[in-house]
């Protein structure tokens, strides 16, 4: 048990910073509050009034919570306001219980090669309750200890819905709270499609509610979270069709990716219907759902629904309009390169402003947000280009930086330059099953080569990715790529020895 | 059948350039060609004599092949002889069988968590005698592909073993060829330690002869080869006890890699003997072995005695006297930093000089050394600094650069700040098996805090590693590990957000 804390406790350190932060805070905290003491313009030594705080976030959600704790680690006086469960759509309805699944999705491919690495009587039963069972504890442990974490980074935790009242006044829970600083980090929730019998679909909140595995699942969307979803169900045993509206799955990602995915989809038996969406869907007599296709074709016997079609921000009951707070054309939350909101003082990180809707995102944007209002890091903003970004399809996706046709777009054809290797990870040389990896490196060749996008999917490709992101924002070039010996056997020294 | 080729394929373009190298070749070949053919020194356009090569590279390991190749693709004329099979140590009894044996271990880890993912009546039985097989066959396909892509590249395969007759002079199966540069990449192996009884015990080459599974076995050694394959044993079922002559196994790498590795041997029930070694080993009566230790106990029953305790050059029967060629003081040919030996025109690379004895080292540096001898890349050299490597363990362990200690001894106590993180991957968020993630940085903080050391042990290190490879390489520092997003939920990601 010992472990299993402390896992989670790291679990929460992913969020909030290393146990590195824990150890640091504590120096950090002095010295803060020292240069905070000599300040007048806090009014330094003056006990702040009742209900006012220095710094007010609304969403205790992954972007909230860090730009919370970083104000507070600053000597701040913060209080973070939720109505539901700590963690927001992260920890609750997002990457954790979908990487947990993607995990059990792997497991059970790892099954189904095992007979190659020599092992017999594999005839396993997958039990969907269990897994559901431990993850939703572990999910529970996360709030907890995200909770404690607050308390003890010295932000209080206001539980309830909250709204504006003014400017810089909110309500929550009747009660009426000032604040010098307000962050607006509420986050997003599912979009749901509009046609006949939509209301028999779940959205993917309404999969980690799932309380057995589907027999037959009809999947609509081509985003990332369709891809993901369809792709646990497909490997743990449900018949899935995969109703895309483009042209293909993750349409924005780069050919060579997305047609990989296309290609191992087809080997597992996804039914793929591209340029195709949901007409209607029927409740049956004997409890299924007939789903209706634009092609023409529908689908019987389907027992899950799920739409995964987008998502909007959460912008009731907030009152923004009381407030005065602007939002984008397509409804965002509309924010400046710093966070800033149309009316002084107000701000907003995360999901709620569309823009890179990734958890790491609305922490680092939310902690140099702090950085910048509670410690004079004046200049302190997110970059919001280049950042790396992992699918957890089957196999894996990691991306970053500009696709082929986005780079040729912008550097022009003769300026680009383009390595790529396809091979089959040696993880599947005495197997049965053989998903490909494909790589991608695109080059500008007027910059010495730079990289400036890098394409994997396949086996490892999600922890691959994070070492070439850091590489890539330093403005690497294929001769730095080339430069560094590669690391053997593995998948992703492919990366360094391209040709 | 057609991807099991084309993983093959890829599995050597591990070793000898990507994909995009085929494709790049002709290409140049072509302008190579045309240099050449201008060229005086080389005689161009002039037929060579009858046994006579312009490289000749003894050894078809992974240094020797990838030289060979190299050279071939510039035009020269090379051949490479081999006595054995092809693919050297790395292929046939190295990092190629290690890796199927470390993920067939890794399966049978994720058997005992499938519980915790759902998964019921996992009663598996793990059969040696078929990962064996399969092992081997996909070796021997490995063998098969190196001499086509031999031959594809046109370097002449010399079967038989080589020796100098004089300084350019080598006779192989009774024929002498003569050749303007000569390679001696011929590779190392295993040494036995000396003790009564030491007739007993096998080597790693003799790991992968193993008919079944030991019961009972004693791996003696310290080195990443005794660790990995007692950790092979031990995931798979063995008994086992892991001698090491040192205070700790792999007594160089950082010390919070040693003693989290150490912790999870005991997690796992490895009985590990530091500050030990083998006295003397007896047949008994019923055919096994009783291990006698220097610390007075005994281990009885032993049916594998495997020694992993070091590797040495091989150099009979090769004649290096005869060609005046020097050895260094440890026995390994005695080479610069452009690969050269004492005398002009002998060059040697790989594990023969003992210089990083691994595959990419060996593969970069004959590269280099062909860039240099026929493309006129006069400067052409490999930088043994700063080289990212990995150890297949349980779990796995990724390295670079320097450790704590030796960045302390380097750079002065107060010019050196660490950044650590320790935790449990989320994977075993859902298991009773919890194996620890640790992380160190080494920074030197009169540089900017560039990072001079990177060390991880835990699941998803091996694939992590490469990345952050490049962005040391480049002279990464904390800032730049900083200024890059984390990818959530990855391992990788605590790299960048450790504070």
């Amino acid at each position: 048990m010992v472990v299993a804390i402390m896992r989670s406790v790291v679990a929460a350190a992913a969020f909030f910073g290393s146990a590195g932060a824990f150890n640091s805070r504590g120096a950090l905290r002095g010295s803060l509050l020292a240069r905070r003491s000599a300040s007048t313009l806090r009014g330094g030594g003056v006990q702040l009034a009742d209900g006012h705080y220095e710094y007010l976030v609304i969403g205790a959600g992954s972007g909230g919570i860090a730009s919370a704790r970083r104000a507070a680690q600053y000597g701040a006086k913060v209080a973070v306001v939720e109505r539901a469960r700590l963690g927001g759509t992260c920890v609750n309805v997002g990457c954790v219980p979908k990487k947990v699944m993607f995990l059990a999705a792997s497991m059970m491919e790892a099954f189904h090669d095992a007979p190659g690495y020599g092992f017999h009587n594999v005839d396993v039963k997958f039990d969907w309750p269990t897994i559901k069972a431990n993850r939703d504890a572990y999910v529970l442990r996360l709030n907890g200890i995200y909770g404690k974490n607050l308390g003890t980074s010295g932000v209080d935790t206001l539980s309830g819905t909250a709204s504006f009242v003014g400017p810089r006044e909110v309500s929550v829970g009747g009660k009426t709270y000032t604040a010098d600083h307000i962050l607006i980090a509420v986050g997003g929730t599912p979009s749901m499609p509009s046609f006949p019998g939509a209301e028999h679909a779940i959205n993917s909140d309404g999969f980690f509610e799932l309380a057995d595995l589907p027999k037959k699942a009809v999947v609509i969307g081509g985003g990332y979270i369709a891809v993901e979803l369809a792709g646990v169900l497909k490997a743990l045993g449900s018949e899935v069709t995969l109703v895309v509206r483009g042209a293909r799955p993750l349409k924005s990602f780069d050919d060579l990716i997305c047609e990989t995915l296309v290609e191992e989809m087809g080997k597992v038996g996804m039914d793929l219907r591209c340029s195709a969406t949901v007409s209607s869907a029927s409740k049956m007599a004997d409890g299924s759902l007939s789903v209706a296709l634009s092609d023409g074709t529908a689908i019987e016997g389907v027992d899950c629904l799920l739409a995964a079609t987008g998502r909007k921000p959460l912008l009731e009951p907030l009152g923004l309009g009381t407030a005065g707070v602007e939002l984008s054309a397509k409804g965002f939350v509309a924010v400046n390169e710093y966070q800033q909101t149309n009316v002084p003082g107000i701000y907003a990180v995360g999901d709620v402003t569309g823009n890179v809707e990734l958890t790491p995102v609305a922490i680092a944007a939310g902690r140099r947000l702090s950085d910048r209002l509670f410690n004079g890091q004046k200049d302190a903003k997110l970059d919001y280009a280049q950042i790396p970004t992992v699918v957890f399809s089957h196999p894996p996706i990691g991306t970053m930086g500009l696709t082929e046709k986005e780079a040729v777009a912008q550097y022009g054809q003769d300026d680009v330059k383009v390595y790529t290797s396809t091979f089959v990870n040696m993880y599947h040389a005495v197997c049965t099953r053989k998903s490909k990896t494909a790589m991608k490196l695109v080059c500008v060749k007027s910059q010495k080569e730079r990289v400036v996008g890098l394409h994997v999917i396949g086996l490892g490709a999600d922890e691959m990715l994070q070492g070439f992101g850091v590489a890539l924002k330093m403005g690497a070039t294929k001769a730095d790529f080339d430069n560094c010996v590669a690391i053997h056997p593995t998948a992703s020294e492919e990366f360094v020895t391209m040709r």
